[in-house]
């Protein structure tokens, strides 16, 4: 409330509040006094009490989301994949790619290369969403299906973009996890189908979306019956030029305090440069992400998309060996590949 | 290039960029040389040049955008709706209506409400994206046949929401504007729907959305042969928490020097404090808005979404007095209303 | 509290709110137990009460500042000049100049011109604060005795920038106002000086300046004695390049929600690009500006600095034709001028 | 220029530009032509070009800073202390101390603690910024003699800030290294005194600050003299309220691609909670930090300043173990300590 508000003004919001269906206790202070609304969600409308006569400012303190909590589980959710992959343990996980499927011969050879140097997942999309209409699309069902083949041949779980609800079923039918990028965000018709899918889903934070409101949208899925989420940093709009986003590596231990969900980083889009990839790569395997998700080409310059992000195959392969070296420096493993798996087997 | 290139690096590019297809043309400098890169149209693939040896740096000219630019088109577009409005000309245009369509006597409450203090288009979301799941997400196509009953009782035009490729086609049946929300911007899916529907669309800026950005995004509905568009500024994110966004009204004057289509401004959304609407939309105005988009709600204390932002009916009837006499300032009309249409007919 | 705080928990965090020297009032609620802190003046040490086991979170209630407030002073604060001009009154008051006093030709032409066009201060910086150490940095001393000329010619007052203490004193002996610009807005020595001196200060809001952090800027200046302080918006970062900065117009309506102190704006610096400043300068005065300052040159495309923004002359006076008729319609003044002050004498 | 642009337009603009004394080449394209202006440094008047009839854009190519730049020195600068402390090597570096001197004990006590850790050089506070005039501002001359005395029983470097000019000379007499604060990056006075100091400087990077605006605020120290010059990375402002500021540690390889200076960064204030500070402090070394510094403090919830981002004594000491690995995990050096000095002399 204002310093000056009446008595009769204060009695008039405790009424407006226990007719909300609350609870309302005055908290008389030195200079003002407070009013706590109690029994609530989270979920208390602002309208009726911030426009009545002396109410100052309305303080939200419980947040709106629930089962994504910490506070609602407290142990880290692992989401499995059928390759054995389990993101969110110890286990550092790594999803490697090109930002576009380009054609058969082309995923399939970088599927080989990423696999071999010891990623789990390849990325790849077959729906893009360009912000020119003139520009590259994808291949769309024919890029599904050359992914399809590429883990056929590797043993590879697939990540891909769903772009729409209808491409959410399609996408599920071929991919190990559904993608929803960061312009899709607060799609919630998206969200909804992708929560209704039996598949885990990859949610990237949006290009200016708070820590809560990505929450918020992973608590659609949530809400919807999937609890496969993962949560992924991938830089946010900012001022400067010199990269393409902002990569905010302090939201990974913000979420994991937060949130029980898994948070991977993308280094790719969240600098935007081939040169800065991968130390910030390794930065961000430093703040405690559980994976990343790293662009690679086998010829960069001639990438129909993200060609100026993508790293080069053999700069790929070194970088995995800097990453593990981080992965070991804060006890976390690294021992986990598909080629090894098959080589035991 | 860098200013220790070799000429041999500096040849090495210009065979690369004729080989894309464009001609190039060295600029030798005092203490560089830059390279211009001749016949392209603005989609120069980055990555090819990016990585090469002796490249500082990829500055583009040419804006990748054309329909929607005023190269394209000098005059100005003007959107005609079938009531009569017109978006786009010297009339400035006011929308108005509450949040969310609650139930049938509240919208057509409101309606009667904006129409006789001089509205001439009918806002209300029959389908709502809210951020938490767990909110009040619309009467769905309830709400869109309420709306389409005010229109009929009141002669207003119909703004409302899609938020998903086939809403479009449904809003489009009962709607005279297709709203493509500010989380949307770039939604392509949907884009591309409204781009086909044969209804004018109202694409609102997205949050931290650039205006090049905006732009692009007007383009895929010009691309799919709707030029009906109308653009609306609605305040993008910042770091002050004393108004919900920053209402970013250079962005009207900018976008008419680049742009031939009109553009709206929400001072709802972008101010988010009541009590600063009417202020802000005054401004808009003077800022050159072709028009305004405003919440107006019968009992803002009580509505069902953003009730904190709504204006009374009676603060809406003092508001659009006071736009009236900013209009007139800046030698503006405002002479039309559905209301001196209907009695003089 | 977080939810599962124990009551123990709890109990440690009374114990230590009054060993801090407040009373602390526990709030049981559904979900979690809030603890009211009170007595305090807004200054309560966060650090303590963070780390204490079961806190979740602290949410501060009053606001730092206090002589600035409105809870503090209801009515509004004017600043009266010398010549007359009250800024905070029914007036808009007209600043107007060069970016920098160049030479004693330029700036006693520019200041009959704006005098003549109906402003009353002349700005001009002789001290030029510069993002590069190489570019023109003013004519310090021999500046403000320029200015001191243009004033006894004109009648206008002066304002003008200082950029260190001892700057302070000497801007003091020559100008009407000294002005503290956007890069010193926390520079807290120089605000101390310019509270000592006896003359009105212009505090421009910093580029990434919350507006709580201006008002305590302000504090500063009344903490020593100084109220003669005048407020100013004059754009903040952000991310897009169409203009140099994001011109934050609903800063004026919440400043003067919060404060009594007067508000102008700064169109020129808003925006960076002459086309926008005319449109930008009307639309603050339509959000509640108490006046506006603009960079006028009698040359732009040869200024020393700020070309690019600077008005011509005769651009200045179309431009205060568009800013009264602005006036008028909000039911503001603009009679006062100091060619009728002198006309009438 | 602008599609449309006559030939005359095209040769007026030349006119000028070689009135301003440099070359001009026209570069005719299919949809435009383009210009380009030989022959200058970066620091060509946008504004008498801006404003020219047919000129759609000005665009810089230069960078106006020179000395800073790696195109000026290609191998990475040492910043050299009196105790051996090497800025800039393959050494990594830790500062560490209170936000604020308090008193002589507690900076004994801590200086202790931090050097037996690992630290090599002190930080303390003696003179205070605080956006609020009513908070504690620091001991002043006291506070450097108890630095003072730190470094005489401890062998550590001292860091402490500089607030004004004259307080840039005092600062000098007692510290090793002089700091310049995010609030005061842009004060020129205060960097060009600096610059005249014979000490290193450490500069902070200011809170919305370009990393070009940060180099250009170095630029100014060598321009006058000084080239012992140390750059920070301590957060910048952003929309998310989960940390204080948002840590740009992609800034780091940037700033190490465009400069041979060293650059540390600030996990206490790119954060603003304990609980992220070590975390985040890992990462920014990860992403190729010259150095940390940090905030420790021997009881951190009754500090005067920051205690919710000072670590507890036991904390940095499992902190400093946890940076070793890292640094070792990239092939950095973590051998030199204060204690290994001392105990082989």
């Amino acid at each position: 409330m204002k310093n000056n508000a009446s008595a009769e003004q204060i009695q008039e919001v405790i009424l407006v509040v226990k007719d909300m269906g609350y609870d309302a206790t005055p908290i008389p202070g030195g200079q003002r006094t407070a009013i706590g609304i109690i029994g609530n969600d989270g979920g208390v409308s602002k309208a009726r009490l911030t426009g009545m006569d002396g109410v100052l400012e309305l303080i939200p303190v419980t947040q709106p989301y629930k089962q994504v909590s910490r506070e609602w589980q407290q142990e880290d959710s692992i989401v499995l994949l059928d390759n054995g992959t389990q993101i969110g343990s110890s286990d550092l996980v790594l999803m490697a790619g090109p930002c576009s499927v380009e054609n058969k011969g082309q995923i399939l050879d970088i599927a080989h290369t990423v696999r071999d140097a010891g990623a789990t997942v390849l990325r790849g999309g077959a729906f893009k969403p360009r912000s020119s209409p003139y520009s590259f699309q994808g291949l769309g069902l024919e890029g599904l299906e050359f992914l399809a083949r590429a883990r056929e041949e590797t043993g590879l779980a697939i990540v891909t973009e769903a772009l729409d609800p209808d491409g959410v079923d399609l996408v599920a039918e071929y991919a190990d996890i559904i993608q929803i990028g960061a312009r899709n965000m607060q799609n919630y018709p998206l969200l909804r189908r992708a929560g209704r899918a039996k598949k885990p889903v990859l949610l990237k934070r949006g290009l200016s979306a708070t820590i809560d409101e990505l929450l918020l949208s992973a608590e659609y899925l949530l809400a919807e019956g999937n609890s496969d989420v993962i949560l992924c940093e991938r830089g946010i709009r900012s001022f400067d030029t010199h990269t393409r986003n902002l990569f905010d590596l302090a939201a990974i231990p913000v979420v994991k305090s937060l949130s029980h969900l898994p948070i991977i980083a993308d280094p790719s889009h969240g600098t935007g440069v081939r040169s800065k990839v991968t130390v910030m790569g390794r930065a961000a395997v430093a703040a405690g992400a559980d994976g990343l998700i790293v662009e690679v080409h086998p010829d960069p310059p001639n990438a129909m998309s993200d060609g100026a992000q993508s790293l080069y195959p053999e700069q790929f392969t070194d970088f995995v060996g800097e990453v593990k070296e981080i992965a070991g420096a804060i006890g976390r493993n690294f021992t986990y590949s598909l080629l090894e798996t098959t080589s035991t087997s």
